[in-house]
């Protein structure tokens, strides 16, 4: 009988947490995963670029991010925000605000030390990602970004199966042959779990040396064009390597905001106005299915 | 008093797992964990070149490697064993075996297509691990490469647990400051789980342009080397990049065998000995501990 009244209560609590995620989430206007079949592939680097170069459309403290790496945070350093500590008010948690005005959330907010590691197995990162969801004071966002570690594993799903109203994901590859295989992975995932693919970007996709100006394709070239074509997913674009773009994700700044004239910040800048198109076309579809969009909340309303 | 018979039938069930892994594991002589904090260092192609320089010593077929990567399996693909498939016979499923003599088994081998994506949380991929370990006739090998996904998830905590006995860990870093912030996590990981750490191997590390001769430090330099000194862990050495490894791995061919000129070569030759070394200095330690080596053995049979 105990247990039963354990379960229930339990149950209960699950039931509260969704509802207030559902309450937080409807202030924020897009959300957007960004994902990976392998790791290193300049996911977080990708994502704090797009953060700040949304943030640029006059949307200082309107956008956020969520890293949903619980095991190696990187977006604190990449933000300039190492060290930061998350404050708790009687309201709830606050975010933590970069110099650029990006808001953000990471488990490295919540460590002792960076050499701290969290030997947690999938329940425990799942808890996390929920509560970062649910006790955070996200308030009213345009966008919030998701960063999320590599693979098919526990955060993605979780991710996935707590914010079903995602705008869509955007996949991130190397050019390399091996990334290619495992970013045909992220996609089915994407397309199992339902959640629109607004596209494949190509990062780290050849060198071009300063000095004499000869072109290496050091991870290869094309492979996450090649990939898209193979999948009928949209190409987003190629980000060419510069180890500018390194210096600057390890000093803390967007290269997207700090070298403006790089080949790669151009690069980025036509894949950031690909989104928006999708964005709005996604805008688009929604006020045209307005009657279906009723319908759903009917049901939700009648489910209750 | 069902439940209570399932329970018991089932910690028998992985009792006997247990046994059946420790009497498997007996047979491999040494046991070496590649493992990262972030993803994308090139973990995979250092474990393939690893079991690839050892199989030279007259090793062939008695080198293996486990991928233990279930949501993004690469060594297949790198190993030239794309599309291969695990064979079952009466005793048991046998391993793949790579051109070059490398025994080899990984989730990629179970899946339908490259797209299948593994949408599993942690409880299936530990099952996965064991069962690799359990249930596949490895037998007699001198050596047995491990490649972890990175991160200090379900995957290395699995496999740390599993194998107690094993000799240590490889920890590859890229020289990035935002990898080095994370590849401390991998330090503090093995010192907590007790796995002695063989050394840190800094891979990516500059870049010199075949044209002109001039080096760039792509991902910075050096990082591996400071983290090493700071944490006070063996530094094995730098690899640097060269488009001619991505493409090696890209067509399944290790760069140690096939390009013996190149300087990245040269450079993983030189890491190969300080790990022989170390294992050289195992081997002696271990004989000098032979009466406390006695006494586990008689701990561990009193348990029985």
């Amino acid at each position: 009988m105990k247990l039963m009244t354990q379960k229930k209560s339990f149950e209960n609590q699950q039931k509260e947490q969704q509802r207030c995620i559902q309450a937080t989430m409807l202030r924020i206007k897009h959300k957007i995963a960004v994902i990976s079949g392998k790791g290193g592939v300049g996911k977080s680097t990708v994502t704090v670029n797009l953060a700040a170069a949304f943030v640029t459309h006059g949307l200082h403290g309107k956008v956020g991010i969520l890293d949903a790496d619980i095991t190696g945070p990187c977006v604190p350093k990449i933000l300039g925000l190492k060290g930061e500590r998350l404050q708790g008010g009687p309201a709830g948690i606050e975010l933590a605000l970069s110099p650029y005005g990006i808001k953000a959330t990471s488990m490295a907010f919540l460590l002792p030390s960076d050499e701290s590691p969290v030997i947690w197995r999938g329940p425990l990162k799942m808890k996390a990602i929920q509560q970062f969801l649910s006790d955070i004071l996200w308030g009213d966002l345009e966008f919030l970004f998701i960063d999320l570690p590599p693979g098919t594993g526990d955060e993605p799903l979780s991710i996935m199966q707590l914010l079903p109203e995602m705008d869509g994901v955007v996949i991130i590859t190397i050019p390399s042959e091996v990334s290619q295989e495992v970013v045909k992975k992220a996609v089915s995932f994407s397309r199992k779990l339902n959640v629109p693919i607004i596209g494949i970007v190509e990062n780290m996709s050849g060198f071009v040396c300063p000095e004499c100006g000869a072109e290496y394709d050091i991870f290869g070239s094309g492979g996450g064009q090649k990939i898209a074509e193979d999948l009928g997913v949209p190409f987003l674009g190629k980000i060419p390597i510069d180890p500018q773009v390194c210096e600057d994700s390890d000093r803390g700044t967007p290269f997207v905001l700090e070298h403006q004239d790089l080949k790669s910040t151009k690069a980025f800048m036509e894949i950031v106005e690909k989104i928006e198109g999708f964005l709005k076309n996604e805008t688009r579809n929604k006020i045209d299915d307005s009657s279906n969009n009723d319908r759903s909340l009917h049901t939700t309303e009648e489910e209750k």
